[in-house]
């Protein structure tokens, strides 16, 4: 079923124990879509100011990406991240940020996109998030991302308690999670926020990996891939998502067991991303490698 | 297979955000003889002093745990233990120790003990582990833990090194095996400490779970399971010991299949451990509750 994702898009430059990249490609929509290809058709929205370096449709030539949903805005800059990781990987600075682009209108949803099924909604302020949730028709099974800033900030978080009850999958990282929920117990927390209003939430916890939780009382608890390369961990968090909606949107099901794989693979497809810079590790594979990396993962944690 | 058990025994006294409790049982080979007769006969071999306050065959009454191991030493006192546990439960605080009998001569391990098949070394001084391991006639699968204190004193850490060449499996936590491995991340830190003898490698990450690793290659990754009734972490590991322990010497195999499950049953019976003060989460329970929340797990994490 068609999946659909808004999101940002950005130059990157990124600084990590292991090396360094300079103005590279990155963003929410990017790291995503190119998860998602390996399963789905992605539809992609999103938009980057004229100076933007990159060629996208080569960048997803032959991926099944759509790229009708890019507008490139004449007059604006494209949205630029600076970010430093420190030892441990799991803690990361911005240096530097140029919202650009990204704080001016959203890019519309083109109306042959507005029959998707799937629709992932990258983070972004909750009020952008429902404005392009109002332009689908009929999705069956909406996600979104989002942030600290967004809930932290009262006028925010009342819109994403209205986005909370118009989506059916939150992805959100534990300490977000913790913050919105006011519980330092993931479970407690996960089972706080299925009370605000959607029937799914999925937490991501690093290299702990993740726990989903339902409304109607089932959870599932997985470890991150071991990894032993570990690179860059920039768009793990979007290529998790992306693995796991490109799956759910080729299956057309969201059924809990279907999920729990979804969350597995969008667990490979994370672990393939950190292992290089942008989106190197991604467009190093092909799809028989995530299916491999799947079944060891089912060795290491099944019993 | 009979399974014997070093340890301590502790009069402690714990405080938790959830309450407190004082001069209650514990230490290492209690908690691990309570999880660990589940499954197997325990063989328990320690030493209080003549203050003791507990009537350990009243506590183990019933539970196929020979206490003929037990030393009562007159003129000596029982190991005391305070200790404050923190918000996030992970972080705790030692408040108050008395070695006393810890600090003497170590218990015999008893003739009649000496040709047990499985044998746990919990923690103590290196050298008296292998004091006690050399008491052992031809035991097929011994299992030590170890902490901070050998790795960080230069004496010690030799001593723990000749250990590491006598033993199966380290059962370990996870800051525990980065400063022995030397390397932040765990699975890199799990095949240093196989490098160093043992066949097996168990890190235990708390809320997070445990990692096993094998010196043939297999890895197993399991998360805790998840309680939402945390109230006393006090001898979670030394419980996930005492299951995986017990599980192996029911059935007298260690290939990593056996192991998987035995450490599932550790995780288990653990999360049955934390939900209560002292042994009371423990002998609230049965063989039964315990199977049906490996089920649990197993639905849980499996996909």
């Amino acid at each position: 079923m068609p999946l659909l994702v808004t999101g940002s898009i950005g130059i990157d430059t990124i600084k990590t124990p292991y090396g360094a990249s300079e103005r590279c490609l990155g963003g929410s929509s990017i790291y995503f879509s190119m998860a998602a290809s390996f399963f789905s058709p992605v539809r992609f929205v999103g938009v980057v100011g004229e100076d933007c370096p990159f060629d996208l449709p080569a960048v997803f030539k032959g991926r099944n990406v759509d790229l009708r949903g890019l507008e490139v805005r004449a007059g604006s800059k494209t949205f630029v991240w600076h970010g430093t990781y420190h030892e441990d990987m799991n803690d990361r600075t911005t240096d530097h940020v140029e919202l650009n682009v990204l704080q001016e209108a959203l890019p519309k949803v083109p109306e042959v996109f507005r029959d998707s099924k799937f629709v992932f909604l990258a983070n972004t302020a909750p009020a952008l998030q429902i404005e392009l949730l109002d332009q689908m028709a009929g999705p069956v099974f909406v996600a979104a991302d989002t942030m600290n800033l967004w809930i932290e900030a009262a006028e925010h978080l009342a819109d994403l308690r209205k986005l909370l009850r118009r989506i059916d999958c939150l992805i959100i990282n534990d300490d977000e999670a913790r913050l919105l929920a006011r519980h330092s117990n993931l479970i407690k927390a996960a089972e706080s926020i299925l009370a605000m209003g959607p029937r799914i939430v999925i937490v991501k916890k690093g290299e702990s990996g993740s726990l989903m939780c339902s409304a109607d009382g089932h959870r599932f608890i997985l470890s991150a891939y071991p990894a032993t390369v570990v690179c860059d961990p920039t768009g793990a968090g979007d290529s998790f998502a992306g693995g796991c909606m490109g799956y759910l949107a080729r299956t057309g099901k969201t059924d809990f067991g279907t999920l729990k794989t979804a969350v597995a693979y969008g667990t490979v497809v994370a672990s393939f991303t950190i292992a290089d810079f942008s989106l190197a590790g991604l467009t190093a594979i092909a799809r028989e490698d995530i299916d491999k990396r799947l079944r060891m993962l089912r060795e290491f944690t099944c019993f």
